[in-house]
């Protein structure tokens, strides 16, 4: 271990602000350097609670987690908040609107919030997301708080790793529920319909009561019946009530698997590894066949029509993978 | 090449539906031997005109799709449809409904209509949806639509494949338009507000059209500005006037490359090609390190707190990639 690497690491289990928000855009850039940090600041983790909070855009998931960090600071607990965004850069406008209603608690020490906005060229944000809660994890954080745009398998990969996973809804988004949530569906442990003022509270609540009930493959049906609470995250109606939840999900947890660390679950640890070793191997494997100039050559001789991309594919593999 | 890879060849160059079936269902199950197939069938694609539809859930994308099959029927092309669906099992009802509108087509043997709706543990849905394109090209289709749900990364790799690729989106979706649309934004050639009819059209074709202007790295801006045209599928009003400025669209690429194998355009070759290694890649990294019981080894001994994920990483592609 470098000096440097050193000195961060003893920053960042300080809980030095400034470092950690340092890392965290290293991480968030990819940048070389980290993983010897990230190594170092392993053992350190494992503490934290990670409640996972997904949904669609405009169900309100800043305000709910906004109102939660409020409820959560008053119990006595830290807050770390990470917003995961894997969308364009396009969007910068709106994801930072969000981000600036949970700045009341920005003055607040207990309560470190970060975005996660790049997405490397080829993913990646699954492992920066990982990576950024171990960092958050490791400098003393009692609750993180990881909050996804739940469209895609990447928002499905994050919230796995959190102990609590809440998908949120709101009323009226018909068939939409149908439609967008499916993964997502299954790897909600709490479900909460915010803005549950607005009409068709009621029946997304009977339709989403009869998703789960046709789920056949939630390993845990039959242990954890997934709540599905009304709430006004902007009224702070229902919040506690939520909390209450994943108080109860948490002791679930600590019930089925002897403790927090579910980084001792093989079955985690194997998805998880899998899922790193996934993003590293394909950028490792990049670098090589771009430096070596293959890539290149490969690329020329399909456009010229004298190579099929299938066997340009076979032949780099064979070359590069023992 | 076997007797049997030879037989089905031949029988796809001959459009048999039977052998096109069972082979695009073996693609999507990603069963071995297809890639002999894909290699011996890939000179005798490049011909197709493929044109991607995407848009989010409920926008009227398969309603579309049926009426364009209409008129490109009436004016004599063969017409190929893939349906492709990367999200769970769960949603199966929903979108076998969707599919059953197009069924009226079912009985014209110049349409050839197949869903792609599995998607395996580790993506792959990109790969497989490029190579189903192949095999309705070789198979003789003059025109191939591709219809993806708009909500993730996969799908828009899946439309990069696509000579004219349309966005397809719905009065009032406000906000959501900005959120759930910002990576697709970026792909499409052609945006149609479909069910023009409702109230808030020209709300959404101003607020499609700041946003477009507003899109900075846009390649061909300059060269192709994205029409947005109003479209009613389910009353075939504005149908027509959608296929003319796709015939535009189409003489525009043909003015711009030469012709219409975007194949031979190394950009695309290369995306296509890297597509497909990191799904080839990954696939037989895990084949390796699962088979030798290296991953549950490793798996073992960070569930234990011997070995940190991190340090499991870097071994394992240390040993395996060269």
């Amino acid at each position: 271990m470098t000096d440097s690497t050193r000195e961060i690491v003893k920053k960042v289990l300080e809980g030095d602000i400034r470092t950690v928000a340092r890392l965290i855009r290293d991480i968030d850039d990819n940048m070389p350097g980290i993983r010897d940090v990230l190594k170092a600041l392993y053992p350190h983790t494992g503490k934290a609670y990670v409640i996972g909070i997904t949904g669609a855009p405009g169900v309100g998931k800043s305000t709910l987690v906004d109102q939660m960090i409020k409820h959560l600071r008053q119990k006595g607990y830290t807050v770390g908040v990470l917003a995961v965004d894997p969308t364009s850069p396009f969007t910068g406008g709106a994801i930072l609107g969000d981000r600036v209603r949970m700045q009341r608690h920005s003055m607040d020490k207990g309560v470190f919030i970060r975005s996660m906005a790049t997405r490397g060229q080829f993913g990646g944000i699954t492992q920066a997301t990982r990576s950024a809660i171990d960092v958050l994890d490791a400098m003393g954080k009692d609750i993180i708080l990881v909050e996804t745009v739940g469209v895609g398998q990447d928002e499905v990969d994050i919230v796995k790793t959190a102990h609590t996973t809440i998908v949120v809804v709101i009323p009226g988004m018909g068939d939409d529920i149908q439609a967008i949530k499916a993964g997502i569906l299954e790897v909600g442990d709490i479900f909460v319909i915010n803005k549950a003022d607005r009409d068709g509270a009621d029946r997304t609540l009977m339709d989403l009561r009869m998703m789960l009930e046709m789920e056949t493959d939630r390993e845990r049906r039959d242990e954890w019946a997934p709540p599905i609470l009304k709430v006004q995250a902007v009224f702070d109606i229902g919040v506690e009530e939520l909390l209450e939840t994943i108080e109860r999900h948490r002791s679930y947890i600590i019930e089925r698997y002897g403790d927090l660390k579910l980084r001792s679950d093989p079955k985690r640890v194997k998805e998880s590894l899998i899922q790193m070793l996934k993003d590293r191997l394909f950028e490792t494997f990049l670098e090589r066949i771009s430096k070596s100039g293959e890539l290149e050559r490969r690329v020329d001789e399909i456009s010229k029509g004298i190579l099929d991309p299938y066997s340009a594919c076979d032949i780099l593999l064979k070359e590069h993978v023992v």
